[in-house]
This record gives C-alpha cells, sequence and structure tokens, in this order.
C-alpha cells in the first residue's frame, strides 16, 4: 500500500483498517480469504478509507466506529472492481491479475457476493443506521449507474451531462459518502454534512476525469493496464467527448465508435486523442471540480484534518498514476 | 402470488411488502425495473416475508419497521436466486424464465447486485443496528457457503454433517433470520429470540429437505423445472446420502456421481433413487427438524401468530409444491 503523505494524521488508524480488512472471519472458506489477500494486498491508494477517518477526526465522531466504516467503503469498492473486472472481461488491475484471470466467472461472481456481504456487515458494526442507510443507497446508485453504463453507455454518443451522471455514479458517490461519514457518525449539523458532501461529490468528479485522462497519456507500467483501455472497450469519457465537440466528423474516431474497427485503427485513435487539446482541456474540467471542493471545504473551520483533506484535492488533479 | 392460508393474520402487512417490492426508486433504470417486476411478480411463496411479519405481530415490533425488513429478507433472497440461476445455468424457475434466459451474464450479474442494494437499503428502513448486523451476516453465510459448495460440494461424497451445514447456509440461515427479525426489532430478551431462532433454523432445514426431495419426486409442472436437476448437476442431497447409506457401490448412482454420465444413465439413477426406501427416510429426517421447531416454539407463550407459525411449520413437511 503506497500511504499519501496527507494522510499521515490517519496513520495509525489506516494500520487498523488494514488489519480489519484482512481478518478472517470463522467459517470462511479458504479459497475466499486467499481471494482477500489478493485483493486487499493488491494496493490500492486507500482514499476512500482515510477520507472516511479524516471526517470523522474532522467532526470528531467516534474513531473506533469510523474504522469500521471506512473498511467497509474499502471493501465495497473492492466488492465493485470484482464484478466489473469479471464484466469488462479484465485481466490486470493495478498491475496485478484479477480474480476472473484465473478463477471461474462463476467463482467470481459469489466471490464478489461475498466481499459485498463483508462490507455490508463491517458498515453495521459502524452502529449507524444513517450511515448503512448511505452506504446502501451509495450501492443502488453506483450498481444502477453500472446498468446504465451497460445498456446505454457503450458505442452510443455520450454528452457530458450523461457522462458526469456515469462518473458520479461510478466513482463520485462512494468517495462522497466516505467523506460524510464522520458527519453521519458523530450525528453533527445537516450544513457540516453537506459541505462533506458537497466536497467529496467534487473530488470524486475530478479524480474520476483524471483517471479517464491517465487512461490516455499515464506511462503503462504506473497505469497497470494497457493505454487507451476505455476507448478500446467503447467507453466514451472525457477527452474523446471534447475531442468530437471541436472534431465531430473526425472519420478515425467514429469508425472506432461504431465499434468494429480493427485493432491498429484503435491504437492510432488513441494516438490522435493522445495529441490533441482535449486532453488539457479535460484537465482543465478536473481542476474546476477540485476548485468546488476546495470552496467546499473553506465552510469548514480550519483544522489539521481540513488541511489533509485538501492536500488530497491537491494530489488528485496533480497525481500521475 | 399464492397466500397461504395461516398466512391470513399478516394478509394486510404481505400487501404493503408486495407494493413495496414493486416501488421504483427514483433513477432506477428502465431494464432494472422490467427485471424486478418480472422476479417479483414470479411468484414464491414469501414463506420469509411472513415469517418477519408473523415474528413481529408476536413480539409486538413496530409493524411499520417490520414491513421494510420482510421486503428486505424477499429482496435478499431473491438477489441470491439471480445470481444462482445464472451460475448453474438454470433457465427456468418456479416455472418461469429466469433473467439469464434472455439476458446477457453481465446484465444478470449486475442487476442481482442492484438487487442485493435494494435489499440493503430496506433493511436499513427498518433502522435497527442488530437487524441490520444479523442481515449482513446470513448474507456472508449464504454467499460463503455457495462458494464451499462451488469449490468442494459437487461430483465429491458428501456427508451428513457437510449436508447439514450447506443447507443451513443456503437455507435455514435467511428463514432463522426472518424468524427473528420480530424480537431483534422489539428488542425482546435473548430467550425469546434463541427460541425464535432456533424455530427458524430448524424450519429452514425441513423446508431445504422437503425441497430436495421434492426435486426427485414431484410434478414437473408443479416444481416448474425437470425432475431430478439436482442430481443432473452433481449435487448430492439427502435422498442420495440416504441411498448410499444402504447401497454404497450402486454401479449406477456411483457413474453418475463420477459425472460423466449420459443423459439415459442419470435418467435411470434418479428412478433408481425415486423407487428406493431413501425418499421416505429423507422425510422422515424432515420431519424430526419439523418436530424440533416445534419444540422451539412450545417455548413461546400461545398467541395466533404462534399458530400460524406451527401452521407453516405443518405446511413444510406436508407440501407437494
Amino acid at each position: 500500500m503506497k500511504h499519501l503523505p496527507f494522510f499521515d494524521l490517519v496513520h495509525d488508524d489506516l494500520e487498523r483498517v488494514e488489519t480489519i480488512l484482512l481478518e478472517r472471519p470463522p467459517g470462511q472458506h479458504e479459497a475466499i480469504s486467499v481471494a482477500l489477500d489478493h485483493l486487499v494486498s493488491g494496493g490500492g491508494k486507500r482514499i476512500r478509507p482515510a477520507q472516511v477517518l479524516l471526517s470523522a477526526h474532522l467532526c470528531q465522531a467516534d474513531v473506533d466506529k469510523a474504522v469500521f466504516a471506512a473498511a467497509a467503503v474499502e471493501l465495497l469498492h473492492t466488492a465493485t472492481l470484482v464484478h466489473d473486472d469479471l464484466i469488462d472481461g479484465a485481466l490486470i488491475r493495478r498491475g496485478i491479475e484479477t480474480l476472473n484471470a484465473h478463477w471461474s466467472p462463476a467463482a467470481t461472481v459469489l466471490t464478489g457476493d461475498y466481499v459485498f456481504a463483508r462490507a455490508a456487515h463491517l458498515a453495521s458494526q459502524a452502529e449507524s443506521v444513517p450511515l448503512m442507510q448511505c452506504f446502501a443507497e451509495t450501492l443502488m446508485t453506483i450498481c444502477n449507474g453500472e446498468v446504465r453504463q451497460m445498456f446505454d453507455g457503450k458505442h452510443k454518443r455520450t454528452d457530458l451531462r450523461e457522462y458526469e451522471q456515469r462518473i458520479h455514479a461510478k466513482t463520485a458517490s462512494l468517495i462522497s459518502m466516505s467523506a460524510q461519514a464522520g458527519a453521519i457518525l458523530a450525528a453533527v449539523g445537516e450544513k457540516k454534512r453537506e459541505s462533506l458532501r458537497v466536497y467529496g461529490e467534487q473530488l470524486g468528479l475530478a479524480f474520476q476525469i483524471v483517471d479517464d485522462v491517465l487512461d490516455f497519456v499515464a506511462d503503462e507500467a504506473m497505469l497497470g493496464k494497457p493505454v487507451g483501455s476505455d476507448l478500446r472497450q467503447g467507453l466514451i469519457t472525457l477527452p474523446v467527448l471534447l475531442f468530437l465537440e471541436t472534431e465531430p466528423d473526425h472519420p478515425l474516431i467514429n469508425r472506432v465508435l461504431e465499434g468494429s474497427a480493427p485493432q491498429n485503427t484503435v491504437d492510432e485513435a488513441v494516438r490522435v486523442i493522445v495529441n490533441s487539446p482535449a486532453i488539457k482541456r479535460a484537465l482543465k474540467v478536473a481542476q474546476e471540480h477540485a476548485g468546488q471542493a476546495r470552496v467546499a471545504l473553506s465552510e469548514l473551520s480550519d483544522s489539521p484534518y481540513r488541511t489533509a483533506l485538501l492536500g488530497l484535492v491537491n494530489f488528485t488533479v496533480r497525481r500521475r498514476f
């Protein structure tokens, strides 16, 4: 696990989260334990649990409970990745093999289900009904968004509104839930929770846009998967959307979006996007969301925890991995 | 939906559960709504929600909250069936087409996930932390049991202990949770909850054993799927286990259990089991569990709700569907 510097404040709490993530409840099948060890130790920046913990300190919530909420959020994220990778047929994530790369689809479905169940169980250990409600609503949003993407999203012209709706469901909803968790657990006023919700939502949008840009421009080794994989799968992200705004009739890109272009055409299309101004424009949109996240944070009183949340915003739009 | 006579006491509550099951939360994708309508209106005896409601009345819990718990339990059950059918490649359940019969595996996985999420959300609306914990633990038990069955269970000699462990995970755990729900919501003493837990557990074991017997002896039209489908899939259930106790070396059955027998050999093996005393012996085991469920009920004070729970025990071991 790569600890980010602005997470130092919650370093010890994050260690407790790691311990919980690797715990083996009695009766847990060995195959699941092996899979979970593989998934959990496979990295990830632990942004979501760190948010839960920073939010908990910021709102003076019970940190013992927040540790469970943090582990729950990370496992919920993990569970969605297990099923996503299965659906996309992805064999590599974060540079390591996905479960479905060496397991049957059936085993992968069931393991993902178990991880969902364990995430729900950890969430319930935070002993907060409103947290459970937010947890379940967020999971509904994520799944609903995935269904929408599957039925409506691929190989079809998307507009900016649809794109934002998609990345809200896919990424921002859970990051926003994580940011709110402390406010929910401490039952602070609605205003503080709302500031944290907006902060998390805007940070999440920025985070996913940067991810979508990195999918085009990052170093393959850093990315842990092939460059341009979204476009290869027919998934239209912000760089492509912005490219099409200025060049709606670009024959190469349109051939790829129609779905049946050969490999070398797709490679060429990826290069066209990478070398276009659309990349810089997409990063500018991410910067705008980051700016809104900073505004939301400015509504909270100053504290080292707020500074850490701000550090995460800055990292999000500057990162190269 | 077939309402069973001993559910009359909670008839109106069950109608409220149906309404909740068919509700469409804002933003729910049309494909999910269609799938849920199909799944929910596809029948089922509503045994689990009826148990939750009877348990709630028996323990004088808040029925408005219990209605949410009842809907949650039914949807949790539905979600597990969606993924089960996908994994087994089942095209028919309760006489109607499964989701995966006309949908892609990916769409079926995601819809199942969404149904899990909605079940968790409904459970959270019962506003009880211990109920959420029980809900999540039960889901862990179910998923863990399915993983165990997949990795260890098929085409392999099972013993009675393993069989009971399997049907506990698959069926009894959720029926037991349903039976306890009222006690959990009303926060009555541990003793009452324990009686209801044992009642539900024993009823659940009896229920699944009868299901496993019906898989051999029921009318195909009533069953809604082909007779002997467990054995055809290499799944060893109680009738086969008891048959092998007296005839461990029966060549036909052993050939089928080795996994590669042709269709007519499997048909013949099903007939051998059906015409053996193992069927009656399996039903006797179900009767024993039903007896233990009755003993557990006798520890509760007499009431029309207790009588209804007793009616369900009697129905379970006498039913032909």
